[in-house]
């Protein structure tokens, strides 16, 4: 954003101590509504100031006020749910109030056409140094802090455990389902962020303080376009240093472009052009928003590792094929066991083993053979990481299986991703194990697309290319 | 199979009126008692006679008998669960009985180099003309007739609805983790057939079988690899014309071939090689495990179409560019409306909707506007198919959203398959759709690779290439 400081400080956004719900109201049906019940419902701890101009004494059991100016004590961040034609007004009064932050949800801006009252608005936001996320989004979330501007209820997106990993939308309807699918992805999340049409706060700035916060582990982002090209590259080459970033850029293709520019107005600008500086910046690229979220869940628990030497274990000989060709295919490298480990296992294993990688353990094998196996592969330094196959469908496989996982898992000795497919069963083991930390994948392809994600950026970061 | 008929008949295997389940017994644990409890649970219609050559008077409460020889009435089908060095012995009583097929579950044969044995029962089967399906398999399930071979109980692995969809796998893990999966995948199973070893029947007799079976209308196939390779592609040229047969070939890159060598001893031969002979006799070729499935649910439920032009509708701007690069990646097309839609969109469209493709009708559509959008759409016949995009996130998008897409979809104007990702609240309206006969996917790529395999096998049909 344009103002004192480069970059926008979104703390004040994110992490308030006080909000004021500019629009509130008891009404069904009203987003300004919806938002206050939210507030409530979601269990933030800090102020709430119901604000509405029609000058209600109360508003669902919090004192109301006319402005934001009637306030009289600190705001941090305020809201604003009012319609858009008096939302320059409402941002002033915000600015004169000295509030830290707006969220302007509003829509009807230049998504719309109205080109001349979105520039009203960020030069409002200009004059008063005022940091402001939207208009047209859904705003913000921070789980610890339990700010939640959305303004859909909890009953049609389900609301994420706290983590590490933090999202980021310039799309709402990515936003939104992305952030529902988060709820069953197998990982925390720390902050959400629908940052809608840009007109002040941009990726630029979301990108810059997102890398410095200290409770985000994993950044993910889906962007259409970015105005300020040389200063995202300027903060991408600090961000990737500290942390990983995850990357979907809509409107790649020819025909995406097309539907892109009429969508948010992204300059066009070749798809090809802008992976090829994604990777060169050291952003971690998905080629579809479900890698999105099976990339960040690697990211989020594994350590790094440079190598590409991978170890497939199995209990499904077909499986270990079809593993194997998705190896290939994600230009990785089956691993090649260590004369120790050979003989480790030749002890370990039943005669019918064939001691060679993929390691096909058998449909009969239980969780001690699952534990042999795993504590010699996660020993030999001829492997880099370990994807474990485990069908649960099998007569061997059952929680003990999945605990000894586990319990190899917590030692850290390796990369460690599980894939298992299944219904029921399978499920509420999957659950198990991604509880305690274990990326599970449903396909050996996304299996081997997110270890090679893991290590291409381990090797960007150590500077091996 | 050699013997008097080219390809064996798999009728009695697949449909028995009458069962001997030969290695049968109370003693939990055992795979014969796992597979007549099974046939108990499942509730076959047909006649069970429990073989054990201990002499129990019974088994589970119904008459059992030494040897099939004894039962003295007709048998269909023989499930042999006895221990592999008895086997050819037991196989031949089944022939000397009359049963009209066999399966040997039973493993312990070429899979762990006892080639001989596996030659023995090859020769057995041969002298009788008995179809036999194995050794080393999970056997067969037909869910009409509810015979069930399968020694793996629900509880591990889902049964799923009766339908249309013939699933059969070389490989046990792949059969048994996709057969769990088919459970959830919105469609319904015909049959499911997992055939080991092959001694005798082979994919050759199967895929023969399938094309003319009137119950399975889509046939999903797992190999590795093909003996007869000749008369594959002879059955293949048939049945393709006949209906969809979707394909994996485990083993496609050299580092997945060594694997699958390894795995069921599969003739090598390059990956691309095959997967151009398949192509050439209009199998539909599926990419990873996942397409099987998510390619199965299109050819189930949808109208064949050669056409390209594809209509993208949507409740979400950014999943409307994020599938347009969808379909572009897939090789498909955007349509182009017609002037008359284009009329009919403005009249029906708030004035904010951009009457263009893909056709972004807002975060606020609701019921009527999805309905009013996607009979334009239907009616034009500048479009081939119909992706629908679906936010259930969104404020506008309830119940009544799927009601109008399954009332539109009911009348079966153009292929229509409908794109939604997220947790609960989504996934009830998820199920609402497959139940009602609509492809849904969780992803733009894969709705897009789902028409493009339904566009091709159309294309291959009508010989348009």
């Amino acid at each position: 954003m344009a103002g004192k400081n480069k970059y926008a400080d979104l703390t004040p956004i994110m992490q308030p101590k006080s909000v004021a719900v500019i629009g509130a109201s008891d009404k069904p049906g009203k987003v300004g509504t919806a938002i206050l019940q939210n507030y409530l419902d979601v269990g933030f701890q800090g102020e709430i100031y119901p604000v509405n101009i029609a000058g209600y004494d109360k508003i669902m059991g919090l004192k109301a006020y006319r402005s934001i100016l009637d306030v009289k004590r600190p705001v941090d961040l305020a809201v604003i749910a009012v319609p858009a034609e008096v939302s320059v007004k409402v941002l002033a009064e915000c600015g004169k109030a000295k509030a830290k932050g707006v969220v302007v949800v509003t829509s009807g801006f230049a998504e719309v056409g109205n080109v001349k009252l979105q520039e009203q608005l960020a030069a409002t936001a200009r004059r008063y140094s005022l940091p402001v996320i939207g208009p047209n989004c859904l705003g913000v979330m921070d789980t610890r802090s339990r700010n939640d501007t959305l303004f859909l209820p909890t009953s049609k997106i389900a609301r994420p455990k706290v983590g590490g990993v933090s999202f980021v939308s310039q799309s709402g309807s990515v936003g939104s389902s992305t952030l529902d699918l988060i709820s069953d992805a197998g990982f925390g999340l720390s902050k959400f962020i629908s940052y809608g049409n840009a007109a002040v706060v941009d990726e630029v700035d979301i990108l810059n303080y997102l890398a410095h916060d200290d409770d985000t582990k994993v950044i993910v982002f889906y962007i259409e376009g970015a105005r300020r090209g040389r200063e995202l590259i300027e903060v991408a080459k600090k961000a990737t240093r500290l942390k990983p970033v995850i990357i979907i850029k809509g409107g790649v293709t020819p025909m995406g472009a097309g539907a892109a520019h009429s969508h948010t107005a992204s300059l066009a600008g070749s798809g090809e052009a802008y992976k090829s500086v994604f990777r060169q910046f050291g952003f971690i690229t998905a080629e579809t928003l479900e890698d999105l979220t099976y990339f960040a869940k690697i990211f989020d628990t594994q350590q790094l590792v440079t190598g590409k030497r991978i170890a497939i274990l199995t209990n499904g000989g077909g499986h270990g094929v079809i593993a194997t060709d998705a190896l290939y295919n994600a230009g990785l490298q089956m691993a090649s066991l260590s004369k120790e480990t050979e003989r480790t296992l030749r002890k370990g294993m039943p005669p019918i083993v064939n001691i060679r990688l993929p390691l096909d353990i058998g449909g009969d094998a239980d969780s001690a053979r699952f534990s042999a196996a795993l504590d010699a592969l996660s020993h030999d330094s001829n492997i880099d990481a370990i994807l474990s196959i485990v069908l649960f469908q099998t007569p061997g496989a059952d929680e003990s299986v999945a605990d000894s996982i586990i319990n190899l898992a917590s030692k850290k000795l390796k990369p460690l991703v599980v894939m298992s497919a299944g219904s029921e069963y399978t499920q509420s083991h999957v659950r198990l194990m991604e509880e305690a930390g274990i990326p599970v994948y449903d396909s050996p392809d996304v299996a081997a697309r997110a270890l090679k994600a893991l290590i291409d950026y381990s090797r960007y970061k150590k500077g091996i290319l």
